[in-house]
């Protein structure tokens, strides 16, 4: 089975994503952080990393859309997970009983409108939402919850005080697999770019007629600060069709002459939603 | 004195930023959260707010980009400040006692290079740069590190161990003025308008165009998730040129036609830059 990394502790939504996304058939290996994932796939110590790029309801996790400019990795894959998150805190432990709720700070900010009915009760940042319930497992924690997956519980022999505690529905995070070989997908697929644009004036109105001429849908845009300058932006575009796409192709040939730097993520399959 | 709305402690940035925008007339008082500045504004128990909403290094604050869309105020300044983080601690305690070093997630972000070197500390993340200097001074903390302003520092009676600890010398954090009249600027301004898209084909092309068609530079663009519907999008623009030039005027009212939903957030002179 192949092994993949990904970020945080045995239970992360990552790893649930890696299950998902290799139907069961993967070994997944937690990580500390988001560039010891990108790290393991380029030194070739894993076969793929997984990793959250976007929160409907938070939006891009920043640090890998960062990530995936500074590696030469390809994307060559993406799933689509429905987060339901659980309020874990130990056996017997009760809600009148919990003083402080632990997780990782994107958890938090999906259960922000249940943390705020919660009087007298603290919300702690942490790096992690499985290290959380696995911190409140070890330390033995009887007045400490975790935000986590119920999954995250059953590893680390918590209970689930409330389950469902995200603020909206529609809470879905888009994971990609990213692999040291380009995939060349040949069914229904998406394709993501990232560049940075010559000084010229309407150059991103430029930059994106390439693609309107040639009727290709845009489903996503994002800017990003390049830090050696304030106030300029990589442009991280993703569009429908793959690069083996002939007209796909001649648009990104077209976007290179007007772009200062130009990269393909990689061209992949649309990914299935796990509801 | 005006009475202005910050979120953190005595000694944020945010605070600062709030001092040199007014330079010094100005009467800074901290809220807990950004929401709780908006809220204070919005009410009329402060007279304006002061935000972070960008980091040249780790990108938009999206809470603030989000709650400009939720709340009727204005944005009516601006300023750029230059920031510099400090490692602060109770005096007499040295390098080699720090065990944790507390911070906010963007600051410890800002200044992953230092935390990386320093093998065997552990980062904490917390709500408030100045609220972990608070914390430390008041509990006494002699493992503890914070990083924050100087001026923490000077405000909580702790020494600097070690002053720049940033990745980047571009480290510059925009700050938005919020009120709820709107401004007239007729210096050299800037206008900031989010808007939704109708569904058809290029119709971001489409939506860039009106400002193309007229020569208006863009300044920034960004996407943020609508919550409603999984990867649909607002879109946020800064231009060249307030409300009040024709050209500027005119092309709102065509971008009228082409969105589903479309509020100026404001018009406002170019900000200061404080190195």
């Amino acid at each position: 089975m192949p092994k993949v990394a990904f970020q945080g502790e045995k239970g992360a939504f990552s790893e649930d994503a890696a299950f998902r996304f290799w139907r069961s058939k993967v070994s997944p290996v937690p990580h500390r952080t988001f560039r010891d994932v990108f790290e393991s796939v380029w030194k070739g110590r894993c076969e793929a990393g997984i990793i959250p790029i976007e929160n409907a309801q938070t939006g891009s996790i920043h640090q890998n859309v960062d990530l995936l400019l500074e590696y030469r990795l390809s994307v060559t894959g993406e799933i689509i997970l429905r987060i339901r998150h659980c309020l874990l805190a130990l056996p017997g432990v009760r809600m009148r009983d919990v003083r402080r709720i632990l997780s990782h700070p994107q958890a938090l900010e999906q259960c922000s409108g249940f943390l705020r009915s919660q009087k007298g009760i603290t919300s702690v940042p942490t790096h992690d939402t499985a290290g959380s319930a696995k911190m409140i497992s070890e330390e033995c924690q009887k007045d400490s919850a975790a935000i986590a997956s119920a999954r995250a519980g059953q590893d680390y022999g918590l209970a689930v005080l409330k389950r469902g505690i995200e603020n909206h529905e529609q809470n879905y995070t888009r994971f990609l697999v990213i692999s040291k070989k380009a995939g060349s997908p040949t069914r229904s697929a998406k394709t993501s770019v990232v560049f940075s644009l010559k000084d010229i004036p309407g150059g991103l109105y430029k930059a994106l007629s390439v693609f309107a001429l040639r009727d290709i849908n845009l489903l996503k845009i994002e800017s990003r600060p390049m830090r050696k300058g304030p106030w300029k932006y990589w442009f991280y575009l993703d569009f429908e069709g793959a690069l083996l796409d002939s007209h796909c192709s001649r648009a990104i040939d077209h976007l290179g002459e007007i772009t200062t730097y130009l990269k393909v993520l990689g061209s992949y399959p649309v990914g299935r939603v796990i509801e």
